[in-house]
């Protein structure tokens, strides 16, 4: 319900005069010798932006304010994911204080806004069920008197709207909170937009990921990928092996996830349109999980006798296969997502080479020596296994290039920087969807602003047909654990993630670097006020600066 | 009182072996296709390293443990300094909730601790002064029936003394605290050992401040240098002139450091031996200045007309050294430090070129093209005035590059990367005592244990003689603030600056980087179970993770 205003889209530079929005302090500028301050963006603090947006002039100030469903909307007050985000955005627009005391009735003026109406407009809002890669997240807003109307098909795009909206709402230095009139049409550009978190080389406590989670939904990312477990450590308690947690967790109690954590987990990321796909990485990055099951992995030779120290899964066992059988139907069950993530990369071959029954059965099935082709045997066999599961399933792009046979709906998960371009081309030519993580390592740090070169990426820009463009469904910016642990997750991932948001988010042609410093200053300063310690930018400061330390 | 018990030197390897204190895993040997753990050191978790350390293999419990002073102390009770240093040792090494209820006066067993004497043993123990560079921050410390001994000159040695006390302490898995029969002779090998934060660039928040104090002391850093102005703000709120920071700080009320708060800095840090040195930096880096104090810049031109921005302190006018006058006069009464920093780095000379009244003072000084003579004029005349308030100072190398006539006591700090040690040279061989901080710029980040190159640094590995080395007091670990604030300082400055601080503490011998990887994941660990979000060194956990986010 776009109202036609004929207002003229102007810059909204009294909210910014202010000074309570952003306030970054450029570079000093050598040549002028003075101290730069940085422009308002026509798209105020909006982030990621918006396919459509059109910001009028016109402003209503919020009072007595408050967010309802539509009437006419499939989803009522039994939909508790979008009555518990009302409550979310009311907070983050109004604070906590605010809504004590009974509510009075007043006239309002003629300039103030009062309400919020949030309409699903398909007969099925999916309000109880679960987000998908085929999920519709559009929505449509319109802010005008009488009231706000945010309509979407379901309550997926219902979600992104409030966080839009949340977005577009600004205070006077009083605090008082304002609107303009606006309308915009959003859906995402790129279906599938993740984030990888690994809690194996450091175990994240649970309050760690849920503020990502948190965060992740105030940038529109809809993919968690947890890269749960790992050489390092297996955090994952398992109530079909149980010995995989108490034997190879860093800790046995107060280092693992149990099945209510992880349940908590993604019914958090649900209710804010998150999916939730683990990853079980097999048959290489599995040291912790030879701890806590016997004969699991391969046991390496020192010349003719065992070393004691074990390589990949053993591929040449029954008893493997058995395992991973009960091991990913307890993994179907406990996640909900349609996909799970079964890793297959980086798989060392020295240990294999070293023990002599993993040769004898290359002999038998005339490999020769090509251990990619051992590789290939066991990845096949898992996928199989996980086929019966029910379960669609993505992989590192070595699986891919081994030349394992996989389902049509298979996502190859490109990851290998340098070449990642050809591989776009070469996966997408042989007709899997894939998505992109190469040039988005957020773990690699570096000093200044590195965020723009994540930003600069274009995930298309690779040679291939319009149709296998189609086959891109997005991408991840992974966040590797080795340096990163609850002390310094946080900060390191906000806001340098928030420039792949918005790659995979906004339209093709949001480029403007300059433009996009504007908002994400703002954007950043926003995440802080919401308690998430977001680091800046570059020289600046925040109205509410972070309180912790 | 170092006992003289004949038990050799022991791993303690028991105490590890219950996996409380350190558990970090190496990275994945590819040949032996194992995850190798890291060894204990034979110095446990001591962190600097002291001087000379006797740890025996006989342990005692703590139970019913308390610090006390000394009969023969001369600081006693009334000393509030140690009895603070009491209460926050035995909240580190027992936590808050175990001292409630009253005593209960039991038998104790053998082997087991009941108290820590603290023996002041100067006459003047300095409880009620302030620590400066020549203060003596020796102690000796022995742990053994029937009580523990702490015996320091000066409360100083008494706090580092404290502190190495509390990290001799480890728990078994149920938390029960025991410590080994301990032998300690400790001194700083450097008098001055600091932490540059940077509060202009990003306001940094009084909490941030003080945590920071808070770990610098269990780092036994003492030096607090606060680059508290410069071009992006001047959250300095002067009594003299208050405009300053009413104009000047990015926000007048919420964005300020008033003198109540720079009190409280410099008592917080009192409290723990640190020292408080504030840098104000000029003729550059004064931007912010310029808005609250009319003509105290240069205005640079344009053509034949002023441009309407500002250069570096306008040196030619009187006024300027009026202003300078009455501030610092201020600031030598609130910083107690016999010292203050007074910058002098960077000065653009574009600015004073464009200028004709510049040009006219130019040529009558007889200076013609040299404007590294104006800038030496203005810095002779300022240090002039400081010296008037009776204060040292310090200052950046390119005030003595320029062959500024400086005051033998000045203190000259070495920064520029490239070329640091033949600076070093140069400055010690004119006979000026000289810090460090050039390879120590903790601002630039890179991926991986950069740690690790800070460790190795050798601060008198210069040309020079004995005497020459003998003027290198120290150094200084620098996190300028373009790109950090308080949602990311605390973790991107620990455990980074520990490498420094035990460069500028231990002996110079003290570089075995295993050892030191060995204990710093320990230190790093503990600094994080008292609060402190310190970043991980490599993949591992803590026993107790930080709680934050």
């Amino acid at each position: 319900m776009i109202t036609a205003l004929k207002f003229t889209l102007l810059l909204l530079a009294l909210a910014f005069a202010q000074g309570l929005h952003y306030n970054y302090i450029d570079e000093l500028d050598k040549e002028a010798g003075t101290v730069r301050a940085v422009q308002a963006s026509q798209y105020v603090s909006l982030w990621p932006l918006p396919q459509k947006v059109k910001i009028l002039d016109l402003s209503f100030k919020l009072t007595s304010f408050n967010i309802v469903d539509a009437k006419e909307s499939s989803a009522g007050s039994s939909c508790s994911l979008l009555q518990d985000a009302y409550r979310r955005y009311y907070e983050y627009m109004f604070g906590i204080a605010k809504r004590q005391g009974p509510r009075k009735s007043r006239l309002t003026g003629p300039s103030e806004l009062t309400e919020l109406q949030v309409w699903i407009t398909s007969p099925d809002s999916e309000c109880d069920g679960y987000p998908s890669v085929t999920s519709d997240e559009s929505y449509e807003l319109s802010v005008d008197l009488p009231y706000a109307v945010l309509k979407a098909p379901k309550v997926w795009g219902a979600l992104h709207g409030l966080e839009t909206f949340s977005q577009l709402v600004y205070e006077d230095q009083y605090g008082a909170k304002s609107i303009n009139s606006t309308a915009i049409s959003d859906f995402p550009r790129f279906a599938h937009r993740g984030i990888l978190l690994d809690s194996s080389r450091h175990f994240l406590p649970l309050k760690v990921i849920l503020a990502n989670l948190e965060t992740m939904a105030m940038n529109k990312f809809n993919v968690f990928h947890w890269h749960i477990v790992d050489d390092q450590s297996f955090p994952y308690l398992s109530r079909t092996f149980p010995q995989l947690s108490q034997q190879g967790a860093y800790h046995p109690y107060t280092h693992v996830y149990t099945p209510a954590d992880v349940k908590m987990v993604i019914e958090f990321g649900r209710l804010r349109g998150i999916r939730v796909v683990p990853e079980f990485d097999t048959p290489g990055h599995t040291q912790s999980w030879g701890k806590g099951q016997k004969d699991l992995l391969t046991p390496c030779y020192s010349g003719s006798k065992p070393s004691g120290s074990f390589g990949p899964v053993n591929p040449i066992l029954n008893t493997t296969y058995d395992f991973m059988s009960q091991f990913f139907k307890e993994i179907s069950t406990v996640f909900p997502d349609a996909y799970v993530h079964l890793g297959g990369d980086e798989v060392d071959f020295t240990c294999w080479k070293s023990n002599p029954d993993i040769q004898k059965f290359m002999d038998q099935q005339g490999y020769g020596q090509d251990y990619k082709k051992l590789e290939s045997f066991y990845i096949q066999k898992l996928l199989d296994i996980v086929t019966t599961t029910h379960k669609g399933y993505m992989i590192w792009q070595e699986v891919f290039d081994n030349g394992v046979k996989l389902k049509p709906d298979t996502v190859v998960h490109v990851w290998i920087g340098g070449g990642a371009n050809e591989e776009m081309g070469k996966v997408t030519a042989a007709g899997y969807t894939t998505i992109l993580s190469a040039p988005w390592y957020l773990d690699y740090i570096s000093y200044a602003q590195d965020w723009q070169k994540y930003y600069k990426v274009e995930p298309l820009d690779f040679d291939g047909t319009e149709e296998q463009k189609k086959l891109v469904i997005g991408g991840e910016a992974c966040l590797w654990g080795e340096y990163v642990d609850a002390t310094n997750l946080t900060p390191r991932l906000w806001p340098r993630a928030s420039a792949v948001a918005e790659r995979l988010w906004s339209a093709k042609d949001v480029t403007d670097i300059n433009d996009a410093f504007n908002r994400l200053s703002v954007h950043r300063c926003r995440m802080v006020a919401r308690g998430i310690p977001a680091e800046p930018l570059f020289s600046s400061y925040c109205p509410r600066e972070y309180k912790g330390i």
